[in-house]
């Protein structure tokens, strides 16, 4: 495929501190998708042009090949600092910084983040799921809810970013579970519907709580032989539930959209319903790719 | 001095997840100390008696050595199980087990944790520490804190443990300090009173926001250049206002006192004081010792 005709149109790039994904575009539609491990995290600053061009070299031509990446490759430890951009902002409408390269062949375009100054917050990556996110939903006004390792509650209004709020849900989780003495009470996968929900409930109702009902599930399960889905869910219901209890002004009242995996956005779901909020549920999957087409046409538009 | 006349009278073992500490006993006094890294955590059950040999094997002479052990030493997968002891329960009164030894130069006995039914509890190894406690202080009537990995909130009437309640601060805080993303905007010592102060105040008022401002940390130090130091006492702050806010029906209004390392009972007693409570401080360094000779006591009374 390396002849004098490149492969795609441009690239596009997910670049985050654990991991590295690229597609071959014709327009906003991938032709191929790559990955690697080298994410951001273990990357010198002059690690990252070779990091990708392993991955998409084959792709190029002769010519000069577009390439619009978001995420933490946009840090200040990443290839190239593309400064936060204070909400609010429009998503749609980030003006990337390029990054330096060596190889003629490349021309690559970073997404800036957003930064909120009060209270203190920043989002690198989410942007561009946002920008995908209106593009298939341009009318959009409400809040869209991201869940994860840093779960987003984004206010949108406009095509705008008002404001947004982040909450450690799923990196906690983890930690939690895999890490702590809870490990040896927590099951590695299962889910268990009603203790999920009614732990989210609880915490709802009495979030100063959770510090004690942690240590809970391990004497329940020493005590009493809880097995470990039930005590998954009520891990997972505690945390979530604290997330929403930080989160209510950003729900309440609201109208609530979340993106992301299939598994998360059901929990996000069936614990909102608990608070009668009832959430439109997106896949999260082509968001990032239908943002970076949105950033890649603008770019090509203006130029 | 393996000769046939013993170095000691007993031993007192403090045998926890992963350390293994012994003293060289004369009555309540201890001649010396010996410590290893071979927890309970990474020893078959057949491991257990030669990791104890390898520290105190010099001290024994040709007659039988009482050894008075706690700590998870006695948990199900420790040497021998010593099932916990319901509470209302007395920590100085608990009836040792008696594990399996094939050196006929040992006798060692095992002293049972506590359980709590309603809510679920646990504790193995602290309650030798409130017996320790209750030698020195015999009168106490009042809630006594043992600030730790997991910290025990103990509810002490009439030399009974009447209820208790743990929180895991200190592991939530090692993981969130040094595993998660705000490892690399906290600092890894160093102290700041005010921010402490009010990050406990804060977090008491609201308990429900804790799970948003935790993230809080990390932007603050990349828009703000918050200080490492300052974001180590916020997180601490955090963590234990969320543990007093679980804890308060064993604070208000309530004599307390705190037994831990100086460190942390000084955190724990200003966190006390932001809610008008001041406590009486204790160093909890003697009282596993002080503990276990309160229970050879009892052993050779009976014997």
């Amino acid at each position: 495929m390396s002849g004098n005709q490149s492969y795609a149109d441009w690239i596009a790039v997910d670049w985050g501190t654990t991991h590295l994904r690229a597609w071959a575009m014709v327009g906003a539609e991938a032709k191929a998708e790559v990955s690697s491990a080298d994410g951001m995290g273990k990357l010198p600053r002059d690690g990252f042009e070779p990091a990708l061009l392993r991955l998409v070299e084959p792709w190029l031509g002769a010519g000069r090949m577009r390439v619009v990446a978001c995420g933490m490759v946009g840090a200040r430890q990443g290839w190239v600092e593309a400064p936060y951009v204070a909400v609010p902002a429009r998503p749609t409408d980030l003006s990337p910084i390029v990054a330096p390269s060596a190889d003629p062949r490349l021309h690559v375009s970073v997404v800036p983040g957003l930064s909120q100054a009060k209270p203190a917050d920043v989002m690198r990556g989410e942007e561009t799921q946002i920008a995908g996110f209106l593009a298939q939903n341009p009318k959009f006004d409400g809040v869209l809810v991201l869940p994860g390792t840093h779960s987003k509650w984004v206010r949108i209004s406009a095509e705008e970013v008002v404001s947004f709020q982040t909450a450690m849900t799923g990196e906690l989780f983890q930690l939690l579970a895999e890490e702590s003495v809870l490990r040896h009470s927590v099951s590695a996968s299962g889910q268990n519907d009603d203790a999920f929900v009614q732990a989210v409930s609880d915490t709802i109702s009495q979030p100063e709580k959770v510090s004690q009902w942690l240590f809970g599930l391990r004497a329940q399960n020493v005590l009493d032989g809880q097995d470990g889905t039930t005590a998954r869910a009520k891990l997972s219901g505690y945390l979530i539930g604290s997330e929403l209890a930080a989160a209510r002004p950003y729900w309440l009242g609201q109208a609530v959209a979340i993106a992301g995996t299939p598994t998360l956005t059901r929990l996000y779901a069936d614990a909102l319903k608990t608070q009668g909020v009832t959430p439109d549920v997106h896949d999260a999957a082509p968001l990032t790719r239908a943002g970076l087409a949105r950033v890649y046409a603008t770019l090509t538009e203006n130029a």
